[in-house]
């Protein structure tokens, strides 16, 4: 059977069977209807022949065997690492792990939620900083995320300082991400101390990038004498012999934990952090985990001040980070887990051994070592050989890092072994010898880390395993149950694609590797583009947007730069409809866009009205509207080509968001409606898992006269980057040119085995499966937009609105009864208030969605019960939801349903029933009380009643 | 840190804990003190130095390089195939399927007896006989297993025929294994007719080797009439389109299922069948899967028939078979699952499809082909053109075989390519036409199969994904808990090692192919066998036994053939313990052996008194003695030394069982105190996982003086197995030289990575925690056998007899009750009834052990309540455990104690608690009323008051 067949969820009886439901002959009847004539792709999509799993398999293999992998002793940020076979095994490669869902629904999460509150508790730890989020995108943008948050918090001040010290990507992604928002750049040499005023912060190396450290206390003495914060960028391995950033007095703290067991990807993806002082705890960017209670007063964990997200605040949010990095930040936790506070002391000793005595060596025999100073990166003075010695240890299977002509970086990791040493040192004619310390004594760590009982009991595989199990077992992924998430595509993930990510071939590939080495990534890369550039219709497109809202930053940024090119620094206004997601507006933000919000007509669509209006308003001063299309409200809207005639009209650029290309995908080409730019959510349409959270991969597409404007390699833009005035073209945006490259064979290989038909197919099934749920549920929720003949897209909105008012039930209430029924809730309360959006996809087949079909329709003759008066709403079913397997077990019902009623609802759940770990849970609970690391042992064992008692590390009311 | 500290469970705080408890100062003078000093290896086992988990994946990627895997074209049992991805990563890769342990507890093994279910419905309906069991361990074992039934069943006659177009190796294997029970074997040219009496029957080719198809329904009509049964050994996948033995009148249908998704491992492990008529399924070696009835009356699987088998009926069992191939059965059937009946046909054909086009292309340009039908493979006559053929495809990547100089046989598998053919059809001269049909008209499949529900629903990649996910879970595994099982050593499969079995330098080389290409298989054998004979002290190993059965019958031919040499042949008694596992008894039968049994002394040792009345009484006559050490009674006994001098005195062989090396490697070796030969369970002690049942590898070790008489090539040994005297030397026991190769790269990582020093720290530390369990549940439940000093080996059995007549709880009883504590039983009546037999490992750490000692003190105040009268046994708690998650959460309680008392009964389990899917099994029920396919999805709708109306296939009263 083709790979199409296989990855489509309906097969021909059932897809029968849906049509006859709706009154349809054929999916492309369908497809026909709901679809306006003009957004339809007017040629065929010319993409290869679909290959099989296997042929697929074999291609990515000759891929692989194209990369040749070079030990890497580079640096710069990514160090070879060792990912424990038991956690590769148990979290990369587990479908229960990386096909899971961005936590919102907590009771359904606590597994994922727990291991991101390790990641936490990690970097609290390490860092010294008392909150930590759940992860970042990469170390360059946590930079530009960290410069976004002092300018938030310091208000006053137009400089920032970034040390010269700083990797190159850094300082490139981070000064344009600066530039982006009105600040003034300074590449500074910080050893020669702060100079001027009015600086909201400065970023510190430590250590730098060539390896040397200095002690970083008098920089952030003047940065707080003169009123700014200072971060400290610092490597998460050398915090376990160097002093915590906390302690030294930062005020935030970031960097990356690719070292902690994440494979060095060809650059991506890995989980960079963010840690900062408790003041500035709600200004902090990304994913917060906490903890909180659930209705029974146990401890329970979820996404804490969300308030500050993009979701919620939209442009004025505190960034627009959407997907994170949460299945690396996950493994990085595991990693730390089970090597404990003393294991990753021995290892952070053993990569300082190997430095040490690798500086001595070459001393030793002659060779000037650059820095006294060091943890794990010798700069070595060369003389003119530099690139000579690189390339001969390249011949000898080896990767280090020249700087000009002179200078030779060697950085080591944790797998060196002592062969590796041994040619290293030999490369500069020496022997090996062993060397003293290299550490400043005056930055010794002496405060203790990762104390909590979860880094020191997990010590053996067999106890690894079981945690990684235990931990995914608490979980709803798409391995058991559809998830039905409007907007978010949670679609199958082929295996087929997914097994390729960790070949040797592909993981052990360092970002900066020369290009002779790296064909294979190259290859995959260039062929994936030119897919995509096919998909779209636009004239070229570029992977490195390591998310989604990177993606849309890029692509906005794009759009600026394009604008000033022109001279037209004034158009400064992003128009954005009312029904976009948050990212939008926050992205908008990001960009320093001021957003202006256009109205929804009735139907759902743009109101072309107050569009006209906007237009007027901001006459001149428009530089681009965001469209989503199909509409967020799961409708192909008819509007689309006139908005964006529209706004081409007054000068402006066409954004149109991809995340719903999920019902394009080979029909038709947001390039050929009218779209200057537009991202695409690999992570949604083009299969790579959501990983609970992250990796995302978020290419953007332009039209021709945007192609001078995407992102630039940070690599080859840094020395620019140290410049005052913004370089031409366009502006880096991730740590490496290609982002998440390491994931990326998994949309090649969907891509691949599906060829345009299969594609095509696909977004057919998605309106078919869509479509039909619609119909199923409509007499039970009344569907809130359509289009065409009553027609939706690939999604569909539930108005639970009228409802409320009738019952005093909520989309919330229905979303925590759906755990009931093995289920995760759709998309609550987006686009519109009070209702859930429903996404099947074309993955799920009949019988899924019978299932689903039978539990909402059960749930409205529970809701049913309450309108009629027979039940009161807060002695409810649905109001008291979800139930775990102890609370239907203890001796004491408190209610006046039964527990099979409970537990029970529909027959089918007797011999297939998820019990949640939790009840339902107190949001506002954990936000008044915040405790954002994991709590102690005790927590779990004390009696409910007495949970108040919980050891709180930050307590502080949520203003919001 | 290194592996051997993350392998075993306990740290050093935790070893210090227990060995206080135990009162001794190091793990060393425990061991010391437990076990005899004759035992303890007089010099230090040599071992490389330990490697660490990346070093070892390196080497093993290095030797996987070595091999040069040709696409295989060459049959002869083995097919390339295709696994699915979602098959591989979710069934053979994951630790919930692979670490099961047979399903002897049915209650927490309702998923893999499902799918085992499965396979047995795929092969009843394509054989078309309806009592298939759960696999057998090669096709050519199989073949033999088929002759011992004949001659079970048919009792009178002394000649069994074996079709020449069988493929060599079962030929070699098979006579062999006839010949062993003193049967004539005939390689018989079946297409001249059945000839002459005397014949227990036939075991006929469907196809032949060179591919031919004849119709085998003279033959069974021929053998019929003479009182004998007819076997067909028959191509699984040729079965799609060919009528079913079953239908041809067959009474035994056998032969492998590799070719149904599982890679081909250089030989294996894959999952032989047999399938038989009603008739004759009393008479079934290994296991069958039934349906049976919960305590509520739900369907529920669970092994039937058990008193056929080894370890309740011994050495009158139908087979010595305890492993199986459970993981390749589970995994071929799933194949079957994901494929249906009709994606199956669709491969048949395609693969026919290309045989033929093949076949049309070469004889257009002139060569002949030399059978008019066939199915895959196609024989071509090249005038002595055949190696030279061979080695310029070979040159080309392709393997394809040659029969002697003249004829070049090419099979084709799933994985042929357009390519593919070219090359090969170039190769004869040819270019590539399509072919017509050459199947024979007259044997077209008018049969259905796969009619099952399961097959044709699950069509999907997502369905797939779940459904494997859906029935894993209903299973406890050893990721979720400590499986306490004595005898069978549930211990860490470490990662490590697993990985490397699916890599394709190493699982997908053909087992017939060139040495040339395959020196990193057999550089890993080598160094695997080198060290084993280090480990055992003997002189030799082979791997080629496929399980441990087959070792101890290797070892057994071994020890006779030896006798034979040196004109003995009268030495046919084999001395077994009482205590014996029931395995040696039945593998001694398979040898021709007679069992005498020796008493047991009421310290559970060897009756040294009866021992010498034994060897009296058999004077001259004793073949050999099978002792355990440590005995079975997980004691070091300190007579082995005076029972081997006792044995050897009296000319006969010392057999020593290595099921218990977990309590020796590293420390003492069978070689230095008594035995001659001894088999190695590879996957207890040496770390292979349990696979739910299999695979198994069973290596034997030998003294000098049985080197020549170790299993012989299969391969080497064919056209010698068509002679009518015996071989000289030894003879070939597995379908391939190196057995379950595949799997050989964990037990080769394991003792990389452990070396000497950890493989004894690993044993130390296993008697450490049996001692442990052993001291902290003595006052609870008493320890029946204790050695030196009061202490147990690695295992220690707790007797129920006494609580038994105290309050009617039987072992049983307690076994069902850990469930409900969330843990595996240990070892039920075995090897004293009324016991159970415990098994820590020494990969279990402190915190579990005390989750075990918790719940079984928790389990002996339940059974105090009875014992004082406060509780009625049959109202009692542990007489009606276990409870599924609907059995406490029903309205109707039926018990006097409470739901929280039957499902949480004690705290911990309310933040981990596992359900099993069913209630107590009724094992009367289903032997009474056998059903051994799947049941309709009726079965599991209706309510439990209706089960008897279940559709019962086959129905016979059991009477054992």
């Amino acid at each position: 059977m083709d790979f199409i067949s296989r990855h489509v969820g309906p097969n021909q009886p059932e897809e029968h069977e849906m049509l006859s439901a709706l009154g349809y002959d054929s999916v492309e009847a369908l497809v026909d209807t709901a679809m306006p004539a003009g957004i339809k792709a007017t040629q065929p999509i010319n993409l290869p022949a679909p290959l099989s799993e296997q042929q697929a398999q074999e291609r990515l293999r000759e891929l692989a065997g194209k990369n040749v992998v070079l030990k890497a002793f580079y640096g710069q940020g990514f160090s070879s690492t060792i990912t424990p076979p038991v956690i590769r095994r148990g979290v990369v490669e587990d479908a229960g792990w990386y096909t899971a869902y961005t936590p919102y629904q907590p009771e359904i999460s606590q597994g994922r939620l727990e291991a991101l509150l390790n990641f936490q508790t990690m970097v609290q730890d390490l860092t010294g900083l008392p909150v930590s989020n759940a992860s970042l995108l990469d170390e360059a943008s946590a930079a530009g995320e960290a410069i976004g948050l002092m300018s938030r918090a310091v208000k006053k001040g137009r400089r920032v300082l970034l040390d010269a010290r700083l990797h190159p990507q850094v300082i490139a992604v981070a000064s344009e991400r600066a530039r982006a928002i009105d600040l003034e750049v300074e590449v500074a040499d910080l050893t020669q101390g702060v100079v001027g005023e009015d600086l909201v912060g400065v970023v510190i190396a430590y250590p730098g990038t060539e390896g040397d450290i200095f002690d970083p206390r008098p920089i952030i003495e003047a940065i707080h004498e003169r009123g700014g914060l200072a971060a400290v960028d610092a490597d998460i391995l050398a915090l376990t012999l160097l002093e915590s950033p906390g302690e030294l007095g930062a005020d935030i703290a970031i960097g990356t934990t690719q070292r902690f067991g994440v494979p060095l990807f060809y650059g991506g993806p890995h989980a960079a952090y963010m840690a900062v002082t408790d003041k500035l705890k709600r200004q902090m960017p990304g994913r917060l985990v906490g903890v909180s209670v659930d209705a029974e007063g146990y401890p329970a964990y979820r996404l804490a001040l969300q308030t500050r997200e993009q979701h919620i605040r939209r442009e004025r949010a505190t960034s627009n980070i959407c997907t994170a990095q949460a299945l690396l930040a996950v493994t990085a936790s595991m990693y730390a887990v089970y090597h404990g506070p003393q294991g990753l002391v021995e290892i952070a000793r053993a990569v300082h051994g190997r430095a040490a005595s690798f500086a001595a060596s070459i001393s030793a025999s002659g060779a000037t070592v650059k820095h006294e100073n060091f943890f794990d990166t010798v700069a070595v003075e060369v003389a003119g050989r530099a690139e000579e010695i690189k390339r001969s240890l390249a011949e000898r299977g080896y990767l280090v890092r020249t700087i000009g002509a002179d200078t030779v970086v060697v950085s080591f990791g944790e797998d060196t072994e002592d062969e590796d040493l041994r040619a290293l040192v030999e490369a500069f004619g020496g022997s090996v010898t062993a060397g003293g310390e290299r550490l400043p004594a005056g930055l010794a760590r002496t405060t203790e880390f990762l104390t909590h009982e979860t880094f020191n009991t997990i010590h053996s595989e067999t106890q690894m395993m079981r945690y990684i199990r235990s931990l995914g077992d608490k979980d709803l992924a798409l391995d058991r149950t559809m998830i039905p998430l409007g907007s978010c595509t949670m679609k199958l993930n082929p295996t087929a694609g997914l097994e390729a990510i960790t070949w040797p071939g592909f993981a052990n590939v360092h970002p900066f590797t020369p290009d002779e080495y790296t064909e294979g990534w190259r290859e995959l890369i260039a062929e994936l583009s030119d897919w995509l550039v096919e998909l779209t219709g636009y004239a070229a497109v570029s992977v490195q947007p390591n998310s989604g809202a990177t993606g849309e930053l890029a692509g906005l940024l794009a759009i600026r730069r394009y604008h000033l090119s022109n001279g037209e620094a004034e158009r400064d206004v992003c128009l954005i409809p009312a029904s976009a997601h948050g990212t939008n507006a926050a992205s908008a933000t990001l960009a320093n866009l001021r957003v202006a919000v256009v109205k929804t007509a009735p139907d759902g669509s743009i109101d072309l009205a107050d569009l006209d209006a906007k237009l007027e308003q901001h006459a001149g001063r428009v530089a681009a509207i965001m469209v989503t299309y199909p509409s967020t409200h799961g409708v192909y809207e008819d509007t689309v080509q006139t908005v964006a005639e529209k706004v081409h009209a007054a000068g402006g650029q066409v954004y149109i968001d991809g995340a719903n290309m999920n019902a394009l995908a080979g029909i038709g080409r947001p390039g050929d409606f009218g779209g200057d730019v537009s991202h695409l959510n690999l992570h949604k349409t083009f299969t790579i898992p959501h990983g609970g959270g992250g990796p995302g991969v978020g290419p953007i597409g332009v039209a021709e006269h945007l192609v001078p404007f995407l992102p630039a390699d940070p690599q080859v833009s840094w020395e620019s980057a140290a410049q005052d005035a913004p370089a031409e073209g366009g502006v880096p945006i991730s740590s490496t040119t290609y982002g998440s490259a390491g994931v990326l064979p998994i949309s090649w290989a969907y891509i691949a085995m599906s060829g345009a038909e299969g594609l095509k197919k696909a977004t057919q099934s998605a309106v078919l499966t869509a479509n039909y749920l619609a119909h199923e549920l409509k007499d039970s929720f009344p569907v809130l937009y359509t289009g065409n003949e009553g027609l939706v897209g690939h999604e569909c909105i539930l108005d639970l609105n009228g409802i409320e008012k009738e019952s005093g039930v909520s989309a919330t209430d229905v979303a925590k009864r759906l755990v009931d029924y093995g289920f995760h809730a759709p998309t609550l309360a987006f686009p519109v208030a009070g209702t859930l959006m429903v996404e099947p996809t074309e993955s799920e087949d009949l019988g899924e969605l019978q299932r689903f079909i039978e539990a909402m329709r059960s749930i409205r003759a529970e809701i049913d019960e309450i309108a009629s008066g027979k039940v009161e709403y807060e002695k409810s079913v649905i109001h008291n939801a979800p139930y775990t397997a102890y609370s239907v077990t203890r001796e004491q019902w408190p209610y006046e349903f039964t527990r099979e009623q409970a537990a029970y609802p529909v027959d089918g759940l007797i011999h297939a029933k998820y019990f949640p770990p939790v009840r339902r849970i107190d949001e506002a609970y954990g936000d008044r009380n915040l405790v954002c690391a994991c709590p102690p042992p005790e927590a779990f064992d004390i009696e409910p009643e007495a949970v108040e008692e919980i050891d709180v590390v930050s307590t502080e009311e949520n203003k919001k």
